[in-house]
């Protein structure tokens, strides 16, 4: 008899998965069920992590600034010198909601473009054949995240001097990551010679008088999409946005803190290892960003 | 009708596969033909370079330093946190060897291993299922390169800041040594903060007044097994081996540069960007290093 769900095993539960729909997934050009989505075990991208990636949210088939997201793919992909052309991903994407039943859910597309598989050489084959992979995923909005905050921690930024490609060579990132879910925190914000960079997976904003911080657009920070709208409503809200490095303790001098990204949005943070941040409690800025960033979502 | 080999096309060099034996590899349990080993492309390993590897030469089917590389192979994966005992691997690698007629030659063997298959979250799977893929290779010694030495360039070291751990996150070495090639050297030195670390794939060390210079072991370097033996010989021989960090123009006051690793094992550096090193000569103890290193390979 198999059995799905929860299940007890020497006292351990055992997550096993539970019988479901099988998922679409897009890979070289073919649209095939996930799990059978297999590539070489010699694909670069496996052996040494040599592509990068976008994740896109849409709203009920909308997608957030898409144009934004495909022109970062093509520039991380220009700045590995890998030649592939993003223009025919955006119908992928759209099949791909449309066959996993996504389009009026808020769902996220994952998509990684790796230089495929050849010899194992350092060095890059003159002629890669890049393998690219697909596939959809649900992505609610965190509200209880949104309206009440989450705990950050910190920790030494120890990735490598690339991060405005948004490589898949995330070792570190989860690695980090993991330590903030074994501490109970939803992120992990780095440090980086005692200034804030970024966080593993999202931009770190802060607000001082009215003011949003947030580090200047560095090979240090990956150029964060939602980073970027929270830049265009603060210039249109008349809210000054700074870009300046902060440091650690700079962190504990100021009013707000928030995480972005297209997973989390605007997230406020309420607390900072073991700080409390503005009296545990969303700051006023933070929140007015979020209400306009989510005004600027009803299409 | 199917053309092997080189072809021209366009006037580019098209490079094809030649016709050949069908080399077996090794995938999580099975011994299969090279080209058939495929993986899920939610492995963690493609995902987020979240594995580990190690590459053993073999003399004649004679593994040098075995225990060393199973040894650091277990402590990386350990620093990853990832469970898995490398006993088993000894057998494979003879397997591999065997059945790809490798035991009269010099040959190398790959093993990677990676957290496996599952949803794509950045924190650590409670139970993940590891994926364990190893293949043979041939790898000569460069006796050219030995004899001759080589150009190096030097170049920012952009990585992580856990170079003590063999990841696969290797992207930053694949760029980096892509620059060598491109600039017709044969390896890239990496210059952390003015201080030589180590290169793309090796260790660097350098001869000043027949003392043995190199970076001492801390997470900014991988320990070398190869600089290891450097160390046994230097130790036995009664040649100093002083750990200390030195600097880039540090590089150019030293009489000898070498550097050394599984497939270059001791190969002398004689060209450093456009400055010639030693004459542009082997010097006397690099030699002397690699004519020990060889006679403790005289099973």
């Amino acid at each position: 008899m198999i059995q799905f769900g929860r299940k007890k095993f020497n006292g351990l539960k055992i997550y096993r998965n539970k019988k479901q729909v099988k998922e679409t997934a897009y890979l070289n050009g073919q649209f095939l069920s996930r799990d059978k989505a297999q590539i070489s075990a010699d694909d670069r991208g496996f052996i040494f992590a040599d592509g990068v990636y976008e994740v896109i949210k849409y709203y009920n088939g909308i997608p957030f600034r898409f144009d934004d997201h495909m022109q970062r793919l093509q520039n991380s992909l220009s700045k590995i010198s890998l030649n592939f052309d993003c223009t025919l991903l955006k119908e992928v994407f759209y099949t791909l909601l449309e066959r996993n039943n996504m389009q009026k859910k808020q769902a996220g597309v994952y998509c990684q473009i790796t230089r495929g598989a050849n010899t194992r050489i350092h060095s890059v084959p003159p002629y890669p054949s890049p393998t690219v992979y697909a596939f959809t995923f649900e992505l609610p909005s965190h509200t209880e995240n949104l309206q009440n905050g989450i705990k950050v921690i910190t920790h030494e930024d120890i990735r490598w001097l690339r991060c405005d490609i948004k490589s898949i060579s995330l070792l570190p990132n989860t690695m980090l990551y993991n330590q903030a879910v074994e501490n109970g925190a939803g992120e992990c914000v780095l440090i980086r010679n005692g200034i804030v960079t970024e966080a593993t997976h999202s931009s770190v904003l802060a607000v001082k008088k009215d003011q949003v911080i947030t580090h200047p657009l560095t090979n240090l920070i990956l150029q964060g999409i939602t980073r970027n709208a929270i830049e265009e409503i603060c210039a249109k809200k008349h809210i000054d946005f700074i870009e300046e490095p902060m440091s650690e303790e700079g962190l504990f001098e100021v009013d707000e803190i928030m995480i972005a990204s297209t997973g989390s949005e605007i997230t406020p943070v309420v607390q900072v290892d073991d700080r409390v941040i503005g009296n545990r409690k969303p700051g006023k800025v933070t929140q007015f960003l979020q209400k306009e960033f989510f005004k600027t979502l009803e299409f």
